[in-house]
């Protein structure tokens, strides 16, 4: 472990940055934009994956694999598609390198490709393209489909896990026979996300629609989870898209319902990445590193000797294996960090950075006293106990973080979330107090851009089940019958 | 399910390709050279990862990931690995499309890289230029990562999960203080692949090393596991390579040493890919279909009713699920497929396809008698057993199928491994029963070179353990110690 952190009040942005290089997580790559995700890092992408595809079997859909590469033309056939995903993208031209005589590794200009291929940054061409293969009456429908895979939006400007030129995610592509049962998968891997974001990462998050500027390009509805980050910016933590009927035309997948009539097909996509990763980090983590929700930590206990002789180790040594067998049984990752090269308080540093969320220590008193040290990574809170039910203890303990930091968490975001009534009020809440602010618009994408353009807030949704009310966009006093919820944003 | 087969004596390549559609396992896609690997093809893949993962794990190993391109100038870095890998390989030149002005989406200059970049072929040399930093004494040491990733390598000819442009792969990349303690991973790393391959794929694999002409670009020793197939030709399952110093040469990765010296750090790789997939449908499956050893199979277990009425159909489900349910309990996947729009005959034939190990029916005989028919798809038997004890007769069935087909395919083998004591001899036995042909062979590349360019066959192996065994070289007669394992090869 090296030094301490900035603090977040200091310099947030500073804080993610060496929180992510001090916990372990990830690292800039030799490649512009492209990330390397540590083993600490992608622990925790691991175990969001079990979590995430257990509710995708579970509600019924099945894992494939599609490729890589798009043809250039695939991206042209949805127009709307086009122009949201093309302009910054990997570009396939050449399928050979060849040494040019004078030792130097060139690119084959014999082999050139006839029509490029792009490095998909989604694949709703690519899939729409072999649904057309798969569909034929309304007997091959619904198909309810995951992928897990890398894709590539190029990004010049990009920050570990929030923005990066490739990222890991998941992408659902479903097809049904009905704009209604689409529109049900939508909001039902909606909700498997949010469910997920709160039960499983302990970030609360609001469940709502984009607006139509902010829609994925080539959905009719965009419906997304928003969480609010530590110093007042929002993320959207999650997407799910009904697209219609757009990429069946775009790629002529039509089908015979159980009516004998012809019909295009109805689609969606949803989709989280690893940016949730980043989302986790910033939500709920301090000024001394990450804090993990025990549900998804990679070690949820640590066990630290403390001894002045061998002697003592030996006998810590036996009581900590016999605790880490007894945990294990009940499914507690733990680990027992007996390296006799550094320093308790240098190993409680490095689990405090890596936010394991509890800590046992063992001393010479404790072999005394049959008791233990035991800390909460989340609130710091120490307490000796008795080793006597301690497995149970520590079972109660991680439910008790795992619910206490979604409950911080959401205070959080009640706290800073207010309403405006006013445009002079909206930019004052903006500069000073960041959060999501509530405020009623007139539902035109002008204003929603002119907003944008001059504070840098966007609408991140118009929640669901939205209490109807009747105001004055604060804007431009035309009349709204409901709030929309604005901040800016990751 | 559509027409029946090719048999595999009539062409055992059609049979393979007609087997990987009909079975639902994989596609060709739209972009040359890529497949679409399709959900049920999918499941066997998660569940050869789920098992190799844990295997993995067991052996101290984390996953990670690094990035999916890697610059051009890498590769020249390694000298035998440029000329190995370099040569088909999809190479980005461009981070941008833009629209023509005349609605054509084409290539924007504008955004030409500085360096090109190549979609992975394999990793060494990204993952080794990022070790650099994480490794700088001895304690740093030893790094035990894998990675989970796609890999593209340029082909023209292809076929399904057997050789395509991208496929799914794992990548091991260790780093360690000794060439020792280097040489002892990959040899773990073989025998953890031998018995991946053994007894999860049911697989009988020859363990050994690969000529110098046969390694991989880069590496000191190339260990290999090589299986046969159906057909008489080897097909290599997995390797695991010895890579010396050569990558923390060419990445100048060096460690300070428990003693204080400096030295260049010790590497190991080692793969499989989707190809295990193609290797279990030839060593297995009949002209009826696929064969799954039931420790990989999707579904283990499908349960079809035989009805004549409703009455008898809703009796006959109230059976099923209880019993569904008991074999979930015992962590046996079954299906009940009760679809009403498809014949019995029709559903047995797509099980037998889709090689779904144990195939329960029951009819109204069954009602009246207690019993059920029980059917397994590797030898085709049936039987009608009374329902008391099902369970725990249809576990030990599971088992003794896995252990069948092993042996099965351990007996295949085992009588198509001839001796060859002659160059003539040699031939003949590659024309009339290929299979592995055993050897003596006086060393060198030259000869290894003439054999392969006059027969197709290549040495496969030299077996580990081999017993030595004074002979003379079936090409130039020169004296050799211990034969080495010829096959024509996929
Ligand atoms: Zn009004
Ligand atoms: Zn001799």
């Amino acid at each position: 472990m090296s030094k301490g952190l900035t603090s977040r009040e200091e310099d947030y942005s500073q804080w993610y940055n060496e929180l992510v290089g001090k916990a372990d997580m990830a690292e800039h790559s030799a490649v512009r934009g492209c990330m390397v995700i540590k083993p600490y890092g992608y622990a925790i992408w691991e175990n969001m994956q079990a979590a995430l595809d257990k509710m995708f079997k579970d509600t019924g859909h099945s894992n494939a694999y599609f490729p890589l590469f798009i043809p250039k033309s695939f991206f042209s056939k949805e127009a709307s598609h086009v122009e949201g995903f093309a302009t910054e993208c990997a570009v396939v031209t050449h399928y050979r390198l060849k040494n040019d005589g004078n030792g130097n590794i060139i690119v084959d200009e014999d082999a050139k490709l006839e029509e490029e291929l792009i490095v998909r940054p989604t694949s709703e061409t690519i899939i729409w393209n072999t649904y057309k293969g798969w569909i034929q009456s309304y007997r091959d429908l619904p198909i309810l489909v995951n992928q897990w895979a890398n894709v590539v939006r190029w990004e010049m400007r990009t920050r570990l896990f929030l923005r990066t030129a490739e990222f890991l995610w998941q992408e659902g592509h479903t097809a049904h026979a009905s704009s209604q049962e689409a529109i049900e998968e939508t909001e039902r891997m909606l909700e498997v996300y949010a469910d997920f974001a709160e039960n499983w990462m302990a970030l609360p998050v609001v469940r709502g629609k984009k607006t139509a500027n902010e829609r994925f390009a080539g959905a009719l509805d965009t419906y997304c989870i928003e969480a609010l980050m530590q110093d007042g910016k929002a993320l959207q933590a999650g997407t799910s898209h009904f697209l219609g009927q757009n990429f069946a035309k775009a790629f002529d997948v039509k089908f015979t319902s159980k009516e004998g009539k012809l019909d295009y097909v109805w689609a969606t996509s949803w989709g989280v990445s690893t940016r949730l990763i980043g989302a986790l980090i910033m939500a709920h983590s301090d000024d001394s590193g990450l804090i993990l929700p025990p549900k998804l930590a990679p070690i949820q206990v640590v066990i630290v000797p403390i001894y002045r002789s061998d002697e003592e180790l030996d006998k810590i040594s036996a009581i900590a294996k016999e605790l880490a067998a007894e945990l294990k049984l009940k499914n507690i990752s733990v680990k027992y960090d007996d390296r006799d090269t550094l320093r308790p308080g240098f190993k409680f540093a490095e689990y405090e950075m890596k936010g394991v969320p509890v800590r046992l220590a063992i001393g010479g008193r404790d072999l005394e006293n049959g008791t233990i040290e035991i800390a909460r990574r989340d609130t710091k809170e120490k307490q000796t106990i008795s080793r006597d039910g301690l497995v149970l203890h520590i079972e109660e303990l991680l439910v008790d973080i795992q619910n206490s930091i979604f409950k911080k968490a959401l205070n959080f975001r009640e706290e800073n979330t207010r309403e405006a009534n006013s445009y002079e009020e909206f930019k004052e809440l903006l500069d000073t107090k960041a959060g999501f602010i509530s405020a009623h618009w007139d539902g035109t994408p002008e204003t929603e851009k002119q907003i944008k353009d001059e504070t840098k807030a966007t609408i991140r949704c118009i929640p669901l089940n939205n209490k109807l009310e009747n105001g004055h966009c604060i804007v431009t006093g035309n009349p709204s019958t409901q709030r929309v919820l604005f901040a800016r944003a990751y």
